[in-house]
């Protein structure tokens, strides 16, 4: 944030003990003193709200650091109040995996007679669907048997035929395309505080995945095995045996080099060895063998995990009226959407960029689907992106440096109201991940929220080509806020123009 | 290394520009410039070799930087051929997981009629063994049926009738007391590079175990069903199976938080990942659960692994003549113990203290034993304390702090050889970690090598009281050189004492 240099020549006579100078927001103007050897002390500031005074305004009075008498100053400590138990509800949080069901069985959108699917980010119709995730759709489609051919299932498809809502509407997240299908197994993970239940389809790999967009016969055939092997077997054990401790297998993956989105190496090990000696005991050999073939081969089997287990946390501190945390943020390839704690089910959105980062081989940045998933919740609850500097060998994945890790986690200090103790980062002295992002300080800071994503190809059927690093937009936020802000009566209409506070 | 402070009002007049200096040594001479404003710079220099002049002349010329005429010149060429040797070796190492078998039937010192049993660090007699070294001997006759009670076992061994070698002479290494008797199953490792083959023996995990010195009836049922289940459970699948790659799982390992001595909570959850869907198809149900459990609750399991893999790297780089290379470090808790490539099977020892760490509840130093085990054989290859960097989390087991572990790390950079690119360390941009150390840098920077250790309890029964960090005794490292520099006719003798060089 700040630089000293030391001083040299300049000014010797003028000013015996050298020239000292404060250099307050854009960096140019420090360097013409500094070019003269003045020492100069460079501070990173940018005006509050971008510089939108009413927006500014808008900010403080739902502060609790605004001292006016009347309703704003009682708006404000009513967030306050809001956000102490939104955060309470977060550290408290103990997600559990209790089982891995079928999602028509725990789901009751997906348990009807209709076709329905559920797909990541906000809510987005067939039509405007972007290519992965109308592929993800298509996959679907044939996996349940609604059609047989990738052409039939585009024709049902564009015939609005099959229902289609958001994961996070419906107590579910789903990487990338985030596809849902009745007959997928999905994890039940409860969070033990409250006992509140959050569900999550099973990580796939990767490579040609349907969460990508892939649907060929690979794909379709790994997903059956899913279903009539894998889904059964580690529900069979987790009844018998569980549940496992997710909460605590985190905390120790963020000391063995995860961040629990992008990089899950040590939390699928941990899993794996966890349940090895259930699946030995519980399941037939060959089919524990296979699933720990499977667990052997897939590093990523654990995102799934972490997210429902994210998802669980967040919703605990959903709907809490007047709190201005941020419980969702989500993609859906087209629109990113955030949801806020004080305005329940209301999504704020606005169109969603390409990632930067590192590409496969044959691949470039003109080849990348905008950013897509539910994968977020895991920043939304404080690992993730918020937690890179326990992860330090990502950046071999989604590109900068080690100082960018720790950089990353530090920044994000600033836009969340606490540090989950539960989530200590060695490299930090064990200093716990930011957590409970406060939609103020995003919109007052212009800090907008770091996000660790894989990254699609624009065109159904094809897969992963890259990964790397997003920041949520603001426009998100500040929409958010301004929404809170009118129902309590403290939003932009309320804001005297030009007027004294 | 350096500090800079900014200069204040001293000297305005006097010197316009401010007083700078730099102190090279000792600290304090800096103060009083300091103290009245002045820039100093301090570097922290402490003379080469002690100030021992006779030393440092004989350092210098076993370098290859002394450009002396005649021998000594010559002597400076071969010693760095001979280390870049040593170098190329150590880094070539692939160590290979092939098998496990009893000790008795691979190596040959253990295979006889008689009664044979290896122990840690260099040579030492029954009577000489510290507590803990005893108990496990005791231990170890019980266990291999030469006696029936603690008593007859101490009177057997009073009588001279078990022989003694250390694990170091037989390509052994055994963790603490590093007992190795017949019948128990160890690890066949070999390094692939050269096909030189390493043994050590499955690591029993941590409270009451033998190699902390208790051998009471739980240490002895755990160590008949490590016997009986765990070896040939683990022996059967990896040569149906094998072998693993243990160069590459200690690569995973150190970007997920281990350094692979003192933390192997990673190693070990890759290992059980790798190994359990081996157990499933091969193995009977009943053992491969139990060793699947064993697997799960010991998160050191990886350390023998990673210590056998150590052994095998660095006896490849053993025995080149003229070479400076370290390739043992040991301890037996009376004695430490070093081994240099350019001489051969001599030991080079000095007594050994005691641990700096963390004591678990109701023990301090006052019950520790003197540092005891072949587990330095890490640090040695380059990993362990060596690579603390990569382990910041270590500090909650060893003590210190963060920064701490990225200080040791780069430390040790001063007094090896190389950087071993397969072994990145995130925190440190994937620099590889500090290898093959150079007993001429030791004994002239008088920077002692860095090692993780557990900490005993002195006497014989009790066990492990805590962990630590140790410094290798700089004494080891000056008799080492001062042996090579005499046969390689440059010694202390062919120095012209106060003469000129």
């Amino acid at each position: 944030m700040s630089r000293t240099e030391a001083g040299g020549a300049v000014g010797s006579t003028l000013f015996p003990t050298g020239l000292h100078a404060v250099n307050v927001g854009l960096a140019g103007f420090a360097e013409p003193p500094r070019a003269h050897g003045a020492t100069v002390l460079q501070l990173d500031w940018r005006p509050p709200a971008g510089a939108d005074r009413d927006l500014g305004l808008l900010v403080a009075r739902l502060d609790d650091d605004l001292a006016e008498p009347g309703v704003a100053d009682q708006v404000g400590r009513r967030v306050a109040d809001a956000n102490a138990i939104a955060v309470a509800r977060i550290l408290a949080a103990r997600p559990v995996l209790v089982d891995v069901r079928p999602a028509g069985e725990v789901i009751p959108f997906l348990a009807g007679d209709g076709r329905a699917l559920l797909h990541s980010g906000p809510p987005i119709e067939w039509a405007r669907m972007c290519g992965p995730m109308q592929g993800a759709a298509i996959g679907a489609v044939l996996f349940e048997g609604w059609a047989s051919s990738a052409d039939d299932a585009r024709a049902l498809l564009d015939e609005g035929d099959v229902r289609f809502a958001p994961c996070h509407e419906h107590r579910v997240v789903g990487p990338m395309a985030g596809l849902v299908a009745p007959s997928m197994p999905v994890v039940v993970v409860e969070n033990a505080d409250r006992a509140n239940r959050a569900y999550a389809t099973l990580n796939e790999g990767l490579g040609k995945v349907l969460r990508f967009g892939a649907y060929d016969e690979t794909v379709l055939a790994r997903l059956a095995w899913m279903r009539d092997v894998l889904g059964p077997a580690l529900g069979q054990v987790l009844r018998r045996e569980g549940p496992v401790d997710l909460k605590a297998l985190t905390a120790q993956a963020l000391q063995m080099g995860d961040e629990g989105h992008n990089r899950n190496a040590a939390g699928t090990s941990l899993f794996a060895r966890t349940v090895a000696p259930w699946l030995v005991r519980h399941v037939d050999r060959e089919a524990a063998a296979a699933v720990l073939d499977f667990l052997r081969a897939n590093d990523h089997f654990f995102l799934n995990l972490s997210m429902a287990a994210a998802k669980s946390t967040m919703d605990a501190a959903a709907d809490i009226e007047t709190s201005t945390v941020v419980v969702a943020m989500a993609r859906n390839g087209v629109d990113f959407g955030i949801r806020l704690s004080g305005t329940a089910d209301e999504w704020f959105t606005t169109p969603v960029g390409v990632p930067d980062g590192l590409y496969f081989p044959g691949y470039g940045p003109g080849d990348a689907n905008p950013d897509l998933g539910d994968s977020s919740i895991t920043e939304t609850a404080g690992i993730g992106g918020f937690a890179m500097a326990a992860a330090p060998a990502i950046v071999r994945f989604v590109g900068g440096s080690a100082e960018d890790a720790l950089g990353y986690t530090r920044e994000m200090g600033r836009i969340t109201l606490a540090q989950n103790p539960a989530f200590g980062i060695p490299s930090l002295g064990f200093a716990g991940t930011p957590t409970a992002i406060d939609a103020r300080r995003v919109v007052e800071s212009g800090v907008a929220p770091v996000i660790n994503t894989g990254i699609a190809h624009r065109e159904a059927g094809i897969g992963q080509i890259g990964a790397g690093i997003a920041r949520a937009p603001l426009a998100c936020f500040t929409g958010a806020l301004v929404e809170l802000a009118e129902r309590l009566g403290v939003g932009r209409a309320a804001v005297p123009r030009g007027g004294a506070a």
